[in-house]
């Protein structure tokens, strides 16, 4: 990518009135280089069962081409039309809980046959009259694909299918699976009865792995026919989302990432947060961090992704402060984005989402945030040079792994727990985030793990036999490990491991144990982490007895107080750490801190601790670009630690042990000289 | 009507032995000059299709007609009878959940022709059968109607028709409600899909609108079929009913009660209210208001309505305190109201009523509340010359409006947000009835808003450019409005407004916004309502700028201070208050002094503020009657502030500003000489 | 039974890898002498339709035999195989919430004729298979059998032949249920609607009957089967367990448990509960009274039973402490139990149960719950001639009532309450529980009512006329009975009655009533209870006039002061407490000391209070056993109050008023001498 990409989602289809050269005028005003079009307007694009209409896609092309800004064009595959629904009404997915309604998105059965002709047509003629504007840039097939849990007939006959064709054979499921249990064994494959009602954790995640795959065919069926026509400039993208809780908040249950990218050209997500006084920069640092990990460089690296979709002023409740919108475009830039496409340009006037309001608000007006990305949109132009293309090499990686998550979630800690797999992940990202402590995603697919110092790795709940014996190798040479309870429990058909716990890693971790209870009143004897009143074990421990390992941290409990907490085991070059109890967020931190320290990742960017933020990379003239950012309305300062160099927003000079001033909600880029 | 009516629910049919000698009896005993029958009895009167037995409403008309009880017969369509349902099921209404079951109440699809021809055939056969019968003062015709969220597929045939009819262009449509937006553009006729699923607002709350259309077509055809029988000096008439919150909350969102009282000749209600600690007396003026506001009498304001039900003993927690059911019965007729029925004689031995008591316990002997009743019976008696017939003129109305509760509702305050219209309009009334401010009800159908000095509009969100024109011209004659947030918002298809907020409005309040966020730790700066700990904004905050207005209060906030909250704009002759944001109620209540002190609606009955309440009216000798009412187990005194009169209940003279003692839940009545 | 029986669950279809003779050879280390095998392994039984592999159950049954440990042979049909569903869909049962689907156990229609033939099948394959191996000491039938709410057309179709034939007439059903209430008449059989969606309690209460009696009529097929092939040494009993929250809570609402154990040669239950500090042996007596009262021996008291289920490790949070698992197992057998039964063997290592674990946990090695097992194996084997069938007679009984259980549920106190019969009875029986008063449970059919000296008699909601004047008679007659509010307020139809409350019982306890309220602010006037902070009245409080009872306390209130909370009736040559309110535990432990003092059941056992719980019995050899526990993890002692003995664990001798000191979680047990 030659420049930095500054842009919104723009809806003709939508508009209230003749809008357009008022629209790209304002949008130039901006800075405003890029824009994606045409994802789920397939009702306009084709009114009737093979009737096409192309002249709102014609007419944005055009103006766009003629006011010099690019545009990604969307495939209009994510919503469906009424005509499809009332000619075919199995288009809509049947789910667990029925058939799905027409009217929202994202109500389709993705395997269905009426479907997939009509998506493919509709694709195929798009790309067809499109497919020489020169204002394209890249597509992005479909929109924020999951498999919207379609389990009906169908999918269950492929289900099935999918089955005999990975196991063969039933005795292998059933003792595998465990099915004998409450007399559910299956004997012929034509009792196999739907999973949707099952209670077997073992099958139920093999499904879910299963849907997962049928998000990544669907992606990769599309990403192959918009190939047939793209041009070679030409980039192919999806946009990735992440686990919902009213923001984007950790791995997405649905959709195995690392697996769909590959189809794709680039990785593109989309990434909302919190903002006001909630804005901390750990979702855009997260869903950074994952995407650029999708796609590996020639270094066996992340490489530059693009943000898809993030809120400008969004909920009634992100309305930003003043400086936040220009502090989150920078954040996305320093954690390796090359682009920053607002959803969306004007607020929407009717339906779903009329409250979550773009750029503009309805009365398509200047207002405080618009008026703030301008002043993001001539920055971009004026240093993407510097900015674009920003090479970012972590030392430490966290194993993330679908399965483990399905698996995990499956039974959680227990019955009526409602903590997910996220709950366990997303605090260890938080400590390393507000450390400072930069990280990459792997997962078991990954080839990449040797060139981490450290892993963290959090409740790898479901894994292989080979997968744990990988990690033991890896400390055996001299990696790293942080574990979190429960990793290594059970192999990766969610059978529990007839070994003693933590299963296989009980070797690198030096550890055992056998039992485990819900800790009520329990803290970590003598406090040895300094925690207070944060000197707290929660919701899960395990009852660890050391093998070789040293005991960092016993539970403090009239019963329980024999066993160990927190442990640490030097095993060949390496260490493992294991952490077999929920501590506070405050525990977690020191746990990871000294974990750093020992894995040799610990530097002077360690010296700045949330919230004040530091990211670093290496441009294009090989610089090294470090980012200051303040993620508070109090004024900071940063003491700089590196080699001399120009700050970038005020070209001025910045000397090594310099202090530099940040502003509320301000930042700083400085370039190493 | 000549005197007040006493009465209660008399059904015959489910008495467990025999009892109607007995009950009219003690009926006699406790001055009942009126009884309700008949409704929700189906399955008595015609037990098996075709065949009809009328001994239940023959003798309990002849036995009262004997003891010179009057009656008012209800005709039997809201609950149906086993066979009518095991012939044609489908008169059971398909609702979003699936299609109802049989056992409640109100499970029928009212539009479903087996169920209306069969409700038509019973109907007329009692009327038949009644229409001389001397005892009969009028009719209800069925109770409590809604329609149920029938949304079958006949219903869905219906709406489209009903659109058709109203848009004839899908063009239109799909403009004006932007079905663009998520490919839900209908290209055709033949694949409107159902509005079920849909997630345009715009397109749901049309359906609401079409749905309360239903209930007021299916009243008007009962009523003018009861006509064709009904004797001149007998009336039509419904028991409406509101927002059930475990009580009578708000205005019906299901009903428009304004459209379906036109076919009636007098408009009931039922109310019911917690008591106890708890009885505040808002409920009884709220129903009363919007009753005697639903039709209107020569002089273009409200006429005296039928209270058909209101609790005795009702739920076990409101058995009432000693005196409040006496408290109870003259605020109802201090509202206007003309009758006063019990729901129900007796306590119910079986089934889902059977804790909700009536003014007999299940035992039928004389408790504590009904020997009460018995002082109401007689002083109703004796002064009913007084009391009837109250006339009530307000210089203050509350602008309520279906749609904008609809479409209100539809977004509330954003995702996850369950507030709800009536949880706007409700403070805002109760806060008068505080200040014993008299309101009447307006909705926009009325043709009597000038006649008023002040209009109070909770949030009117969705409103036609010709209304809210129509409001700033009444700023202009010299009219005085307090809006809420949100008003003007989008236009009568909930269609955002593409001008600066408020829209229209703008104008008369003279100030504009484009933004709004959710408060959290946000106040009034300088607390101008000395609210103290109630100085807090909640829940909603529009940044306001004024253009011409005056700021009445900003917000406390480090980045939002300088935004208006409250601002106050002379227009015209007239004046609009602007509130932009949901404050406490000791704050609304400031903010309504002062414009009620502004509109010169302030007087001497506003000195008095809850528990003490005064309501007021001219009766039918042209004198003025004042209710003083004590809500409150302490006693309390009043300064009587008006011309000297006597107090009706003991008969002794009252002078002006002297000083009468209220027990407590203890009241007065006083008629100016 | 000649000995005290101590075993497991096992599963060797469940198993990961081959373990039994290792197995075995643990159990036998464990002192494990019974295992209980084979029910809901259908699918593995009978693989597919007509074929039927027995290798499971032979190699097990082999292997025990050659062990010397007994087997107890479970019929397989708690849950059904893949193949049964496919090849009959219509064995899912369908239930208010639609059909079931395959995957957990008990999702059938017990009722459905093709599960009753392959049901059938395979059981009397099996019997016929086992019959004659000597390792088999009896058969439990089924497994915690209930109606899992079956409400399919097809048991609608019995339930209006069940009410033909009671009833006959139609006329009499809409009579007594009230069905004339919102024209749920019922003209004509062919009319009578499905009662899933009845807002009737006559009809929904008596459909729950007929649901119970579903449940006993299947469990007495089952066991008439079985009986047909047993030898005549060999037991039939059924795994009955309690109203499920979270554990053992309560009386089970969907099985009339006396009825149903009418089949059974021995009763027998399961019973879960917390431990570790909420550790409190409340549901281990709790449950052993019940089950030791389904069955009565010669003398007309409750019989010896089986556990034959409970917990070892259990869920995570029940892991138990040092000590607890032995004084569970003790409090079993003081309770009269004969065998103790951990579920389960192992820890299941696939699907729902994972987290419910065995006394193994999944690695199969010791752990610190085993290793105290292997001490009760021990301490059982040695003790058993003194502990085996152990004989008790209680004074005191609890008189509950399904039918009174079904119709309180209905109504609970009202809208929205979520209080349950098992919330009024289960805080009566703790507090008998606590203070040390042994008891039995009786119900409406039991005939040794007379043989008590007190009777406790929870929400006794609906009952029979002639159950009510058996009370009276009772109470006339010498007997005190303990009533609550609600008691005696409807018929056995749910009708309530049309006499002053509490009807009949009314003579009994001189008091009647009419009103009651939820109480607010309530308490007893001046404390007569010495409750102080736990003097409340809470839920429900019914405003009583004593006629000739004496008020021992009145309820403290503004308005309410002046009606009795408690009165007592000498009533004949009895006496009758009536608690008219939900008082605290506190109130309610003084009140029912009051009652045992007076009714002459108080005793030297008295003088302990929780969390030393004493139990009693009288051995084979005609001696009495005194049992001592010490639920706390704070060491206690117990002044002996009986005659001269001994302490069988320690073998040490006892003498009367000597101290024994009990350690945390510990147990003594005294034989007389």
């Amino acid at each position: 990518m030659d420049k930095l990409l500054f842009g919104v989602a723009y809806y003709d289809e939508y508009m209230p009135y003749e809008r357009l050269d008022k629209d790209i005028a304002m949008m130039k005003e901006t800075g405003i280089n890029v824009v994606r079009i045409a994802e789920s307007t397939w009702s306009t694009v084709e009114p009737q069962d093979g009737t096409f209409d192309f002249s709102h896609i014609d007419r944005v092309l055009n103006a766009m081409q003629k006011a010099g800004i690019s545009v990604i064009v969307g495939t209009p595959t994510y919503a469906v039309p009424t005509w499809l629904v009332k000619k075919y009404p199995d288009v809509l997915a049947t789910t667990p809980q029925g058939q799905n309604r027409y009217g929202p998105r994202q109500n389709m059965d993705i395997t269905n046959t009426h479907f997939r002709f009509h998506a493919e047509r509709v694709i195929r003629k798009i790309m067809e009259h499109v497919k020489d504007h020169p204002a394209i840039i890249g597509y992005q097939v479909d929109n924020e694909t999951k498999h919207y849990n379609t389990t009906g007939p169908n999918v269950q006959k492929l289900f099935v299918d999918y089955m005999k064709a990975k196991y063969k054979s039933l005795d292998v499921i059933n003792k595998i699976y465990g099915l004998d249990y409450w007399s559910n064994r299956i004997n012929s494959w034509d009792d196999f009865p739907s999973t949707v009602g099952t209670i077997n954790a073992s099958l139920s995640s093999e499904f879910a792995t299963f849907q997962r795959k049928l998000v990544t065919d669907y992606l990769a069926w599309q990403a192959a026919m918009v190939k047939e026509y793209k041009r070679p400039a030409q980039f192919v993208t999806q946009n990735f989302d992440f686990e919902w809780r009213g923001y984007s908040y950790g791995i997405q249950p649905d959709v195995d990432h690392f697996a769909a990218a590959k189809a794709m050209d680039m990785a593109g997500v989309d990434i909302y947060h919190p903002t006001q006084d909630q804005l901390t920069g750990t979702e855009i640092s997260f869903g950074g961090d994952v995407a650029r990990s999708m796609k590996l460089d020639a270094s066996n690296r992340g490489k530059n992704y693009l943000v898809l979709e993030t809120e400008a002023q969004g909920f009634p409740q992100w309305v930003p402060y003043p400086g936040q919108l220009r502090l989150q475009a920078f954040s996305h830039v320093a954690s390796g984005a090359n682009m920053l496409e607002y959803w969306h340009w004007h607020s929407i006037h009717n339906s779903a989402e009329t409250y979550w309001k773009g750029l503009l608000s309805h009365d398509f007006e200047p207002n405080p945030t618009y008026t703030e990305a301008k002043t993001i949109g001539k920055d971009f132009a004026r240093l993407s040079p510097h900015l674009v293309n920003l090479k970012k090499t972590n030392s430490v990686a966290m194993l993330f792994s679908n399965e483990a998550l399905t698996a995990f979630n499956a039974f959680s800690f227990g019955w009526g727990a409602t903590e997910k797999y996220n709950d366990v992940l997303r605090p260890m990202y938080d400590v390393l985030y507000r450390m400072n402590v930069g990280v990459d995603f792997v997962d078991p697919s990954s080839t990449n793990l040797e060139s981490y110092k450290l892993l963290v790795v959090p409740a790898l709940y479901a894994a292989s036999d080979s997968l744990l014996q990988r990690l033991n190798r890896y400390v055996q040479n001299g990696g790293h490990i942080v574990y979190t309870f429960k990793s290594g429990f059970s192999d990766e058909h969610v059978k529990v491991r007839t070994t003693p716990q933590p299963g296989i890693i009980s070797e690198a971790c030096g550890i055992t144990y056998s039992q485990f209870t819900i800790p009520r009143a329990v803290s970590l004897k003598n406090d040895p982490y300094q925690a207070g009143k944060d000197n707290v074990v929660k919701t899960w421990m395990e009852l660890i007895t050391p093998t070789t390992a040293k005991v960092l941290a016993y539970y403090d409990h009239p019963v329980w107080g024999k066993y160990a907490a927190v442990t640490q085991n030097t095993y060949g070059k390496g260490m493992a750490t294991y952490i077999g109890c929920m501590t506070s967020e405050a525990v977690l931190k020191k746990i990871l801190e000294d974990a750093s320290k020992k894995a040799n990742v610990w530097g002077s960017d360690q010296q700045l601790t949330f919230p004040l933020i530091t990211k670093s990379g290496v441009n294009q003239q090989g610089k090294t670009i470090h980012y200051y950012f303040n993620y508070s309305s109090v004024p900071g300062s940063v003491t700089y630690p590196h080699q001399d160099g120009k700050e970038l927003l005020t070209n001025e000079s910045v000397s090594k042990n310099k202090s530099m001033p940040l502003e509320a909600w301000g930042m700083k880029i400085v370039e190493e000289n």
